[in-house]
């Protein structure tokens, strides 16, 4: 298999990710939220682009639903919950639908239909989700979300991670990006000594949220690889 | 100053380099040629995206140009030379004219129209524009040619060292990528090592081109520093 990354969600080309095995990563905090809840018991995810489009989804059958999401890295007014993963605990969202909104991951996503298959990952699952994507035997591409629509160092060594993961068992050809995230992990086991260097790192600790970070750099806690299914007129992530 | 990345010619989005001071790079070897060409006494380079406008250019005063660059990395049938800097030496380009296509560098000169100033940079003069680029203190931004529409390692690691050059001497903000590009210089002083990872890198190594690929890695052997100029129909790089 053929391994390339693309380095924000405003990068995103067709051609490239057509017909290939998409891994959507966000990990600081999109996509570490999503596989968490979903770990947790939660139905499905919807992510939206916009808030009032995730509003209105909820309004008319708010037990259903859970109202999730950031913008600039804080709390939606209204919204039930941030972009923390800490905060969907199984007794939130057991049996729910988890709606959420935030600014690269939800972009990312919807960024990429055209793939064969749209898989969620993270440091999280990262074991996982390279298991997933070698099964699938299909060429990947690693869709970083990025921050504000820029490449984030974040992402790219958690893509890095995940192509060790994949090395470790199964032949990869790796692009020159490829072979460079793969390259910054194995020179930095320690994560988060090189994401002290990231600029979303900066914004989020100054916002408090270091048990966040912390959390979103554990690697391989949770087996689980969410996946996108697609409709006419919405995404759901689910739990396979 | 701001310092940003972007990774291939087909990566710029003009938004990002309006206005800002740019510096075309791509080492392996299109401004390595420009570069090496200007410093032997060569008057000026154009750069032409097509070789039939190149063939064009030159068919009415021979005598005043040298016709140079490369298809998939080999000489252009009709063309006095390839794309190997060690072919412009000075009793080759003393006094003319040198029109070249090639198929990363010239892409990115043209897609940076709309810069402030653009300024061509490798290994070989990597110092002189990290000191221009200060001097000018403006927002910086360091186009990759990369290689075939592609992020290439070879751009990437000199991108760093640039950034190096320029952290000596002057305060930079870097973004994600500008930091990674730095971080891997830093820890890659032996480029070679590095390159040896890269597609382009084996692609040029089984043309033979070896002491090509030497040659673009020497630091600092020419302090000179090319800039462009847009006329209505025309790029034109000189030496000042």
């Amino acid at each position: 298999m053929k391994v390339d990354i693309i380095i924000s969600a405003n990068d995103i080309k067709k051609e490239k990710i057509k017909d290939k095995t998409v891994i959507i990563i966000d990990i600081l905090r999109a996509t570490s939220v999503i596989i968490t809840a979903l770990n947790n018991g939660c139905n499905e995810v919807i992510p939206v682009v916009n808030v009032e489009d995730a509003k209105n989804l909820v309004k008319n059958n708010r037990d259903k639903y859970i109202l999730g999401g950031e913008r600039n890295a804080v709390k939606i007014d209204g919204f039930d919950f941030s972009n923390s993963p800490l905060e969907y605990t199984e007794d939130i969202v057991k049996n729910k639908t988890l709606v959420m909104t935030t600014t690269n991951g939800t972009k990312a996503i919807h960024g990429s239909l055209g793939a064969k298959i749209i898989l969620i990952g993270a440091f999280i699952n990262a074991k996982a989700v390279a298991q997933k994507a070698i099964e699938l035997n299909n060429d990947l591409v690693i869709v970083n979300a990025g921050t504000r629509g820029e490449f984030s160092m974040d992402d790219f060594i958690c893509s890095g991670y995940i192509i060790e993961c994949i090395l470790k068992n199964a032949y990869a050809e790796l692009s020159d990006i490829a072979a460079t995230a793969h390259y910054i992990y194995t020179q930095n086991t320690n994560i988060l000594d090189f994401l002290s260097k990231a600029k979303h790192y900066k914004v989020l600790m100054n916002l408090g949220l270091e048990e966040d970070i912390k959390y979103c750099c554990k690697t391989d806690i949770i087996d689980i690889v969410p996946s996108c299914k697609f409709t006419s007129h919405q995404v759901k992530i689910e739990k396979k």
